[in-house]
């Protein structure tokens, strides 16, 4: 069989496992290209212990590896945007296929690479970019490629799941759940990027990108994190039913695209409120599927590298074809991707949880479903809960039905300027996933 | 764009369902394809209302359709193994790449068709085989190209999901279920295919032939329905933790291949236990990415259709290369698959769940845990229920270590025999995902 020639660039998690998984499912991989994969160079700077690297010539020089005449694919695991950026341009230009597994730069920087790769007719792959080993790019573009996009929304970011199935499972506080995860491993020292959404919210403009064949956009993106996610919201929302999730949703209206990140919840009898701990899950509705999930490993060495390795399969097995035959990275080629408006968040349609602490006397609920009723949002379920270490106030919870952000806006300006109603109104989206 | 002329035979649920899906989304479906995809001519003996076909040309004759030499595609949907099988040989005589959502004619006669189809060159897809609208057959062939697969374990038949939700939601029998299965169009008025597993093996069958690079073969798989099932066993298993659901599974051991299907004890905190009603889900066990899932709608018009479009746009998009870069029909040559030893059930190794009626009265679990200790059977769990209606014998519940089945099955036997044990011993294989 005709060998096809990989370099690897950056030998940290996922590039060690992409090496001991070519290695080690060498023939396997070989029989399901259609012909020999060859490590021909790896760019790293440093060893790692957890791979093999016997017999592989690694070069400090990354650049090397993307200019080297013998090397059909580069295969950038470096990360970051930057030096990752110029590999990924130096690599094309030099005539290479590109696989990569970041998401910061296929979120920020895909317009410009997928524009140049197509020019210059090279695939760039990056099913690792998304969900770690879940499938979902190649499921979205080519499993569902017969069907309109309704919404989808998923739990990408491992970190947070594993924080917030721990508060819901033993009502412990974000703080002292975020150390655990730190000390296991599963968040970072800097946990911003994770906690925050950001992570989240590039591998959402990706899959909202694909779902709805609009270029890739991340200015748009309303991005809240779950740092200020309180045990008690947790608690009260599985009382209603629901559990809280740190979702991505991408949904195409008529008036445009929402495509937002941020604490969720979502009732119980659906499938993705079960995907607890460090695992994604990605549901999709679309017109003519109905509602799909994928679920696996978000992260970690050997589930990213098993992605990695599919699209390695992938380009080695097409790349010698007509460059018309090829699956475009966005699922349709740069040129017929559509911008469509993104709605802002205050314009987005969903139902809400509320939660206030409002004095227990007579008549401060009927100025509270008064207000409600002002603002056209009718009320699903109203519960009031003594608060602990008070006698005078309670908590009351809402939920709402389906109504506009800026009308549930105006209504919890007005009820935080109630006498009766004390600190600020904390409210969460709430999406039925139907 | 150059034309794909695709030739449909069949117009019944799925075939309405293609017709209507591929008029509806036609520009979408075309750009994905890259070219534009044309019903070029129907085949059906009769009009679906279901279905607009104005415009369309239809022929009574199907074989017409398999012979058209303006067709490039031809979409078999007419179900059951005969015609379907000289339908899809004569497409492949006359050149014609063919999609099918066929699981019998795969599972029974796919060896035959696919070694012909590559003497040919010409390409046979059948993602809506198995799993419905899942895009099970990409996720496992491509998706997971880098992964040896360990294990899959699928929810296969919507049917029999169906049923053993009500069961254990409501307590009820199986036959009530059945009945309003039928009534609500879940189930055929013949419900054998489904409700004795008889469906779900010939989908595990591709299945495992897919992750395994084995042959279809359908000979030696075990197949067990859920017609014996009663309501008791559903309810202690949920008392201890489990949720009965039927299964079909596919392990690769050190010894060959297990390929089964029968009704399966799994954890509830597994998440392939919360798959509830006709929905269908696959679970994975690779040696790169982990455990993944997909679930999804598992049969219907629309949900089928969007597998067999997916189809379509594939073959479409990629006819035209070289075979050597196609994804071949089990993710290797004909040539290259590999024949292994399948289990007999009496060798599969596996935790048992027993459940049998006994005197209550000293001694009788003494003789019982001998039995099974005689057999090198740990017990991890026993329980003892009263009976209604008896006030001499108790229901005992049994959970086990894993054991080979063969030895289970001379415990039951002695277990039987003894004269404080009442009628036979029920036992359901436990299986714990992990």
């Amino acid at each position: 069989m005709r060998p096809v020639h990989v370099g690897i660039c950056g030998l940290g998690t996922v590039g060690s496992g992409t090496v001991n998984l070519l290695q080690r499912n060498s023939a396997l991989i070989s029989s399901r290209a259609n012909c020999d994969i060859t490590i021909t160079q790896i760019g790293a700077r440093r060893d790692n212990p957890n791979c093999d690297t016997a017999g592989l010539p690694v070069v400090a020089d990354i650049f090397a590896v993307a200019k080297n005449p013998e090397i059909d694919i580069v295969v950038e695991l470096i990360g970051g945007t930057t030096v990752a950026r110029d590999l990924v341009m130096t690599a094309l230009e030099h005539g290479k296929h590109v696989v990569t597994a970041n998401k910061a730069l296929i979120a920020e920087h895909g317009m410009e690479i997928f524009a140049y790769a197509e020019s210059r007719n090279l695939i760039v792959a990056f099913e690792a970019a998304v969900a770690g080993g879940i499938p979902i790019i190649k499921g979205l573009r080519e499993g569902l490629s017969g069907n309109r996009i309704n919404w989808l929304a998923g739990i990408i970011n491992g970190t947070t799941n594993f924080i917030l199935s721990e508060m819901a499972g033993k009502g412990r506080e974000f703080s002292d759940v975020l150390k655990e995860a730190q000390a296991k491993g599963y968040a970072e020292a800097d946990p911003t990027f994770d906690v925050e959404g950001i992570d989240a919210a590039h591998k959402l403009v990706i899959l909202a990108s694909l779902a709805f064949a609009i270029p890739l956009d991340t200015i748009n993106i309303f991005t809240d994190g779950i740092t200020k996610l309180q045990p008690q919201d947790v608690s009260y929302a599985s009382e209603l039913g629901y559990a809280v999730k740190h979702l991505g949703i991408a949904r195409q209206t008529a008036e445009g695209v929402e495509v937002r990140v941020h604490p969720t919840l979502v009732p119980k009898s659906c499938l993705i409120a079960d995907v607890d701990g460090v695992l994604n899950a990605v549901m999709i509705s679309a017109d003519a599927v109905g509602k799909t999930m994928f679920y696996g490993p978000g992260a970690g060495s050997a589930p990213t590298a098993s992605s990695v390795v599919a699209d390695i399969v992938d380009v080695a097995r097409t790349m010698n074809n007509a460059p018309e035959s090829w699956v475009p990275a966005l699922g349709v080629n740069v040129n017929n991707l559509k911008k469509l408006p993104v709605l802002d968040i205050q314009d987005i349609e969903t139902s809400f949880y509320m939660r206030f602490s409002a004095l227990d006397k007579p008549g401060v609920l009927s100025s509270i479903t008064k207000i409600m009723a002002d603002a056209s949002i009718s009320i699903e379920a109203i519960i009031q809960r003594e608060q602990p270490a008070t006698e005078e106030y309670v908590n009351v919870i809402i939920l709402t039905s389906v109504t506009r952000e800026s009308a549930l806006d105006e209504a919890v300006a007005r009820i935080e300027a109630l006498a009766t109603v004390r600190d600020s109104v904390n409210f969460i989206r709430v999406e039925h996933l139907d």
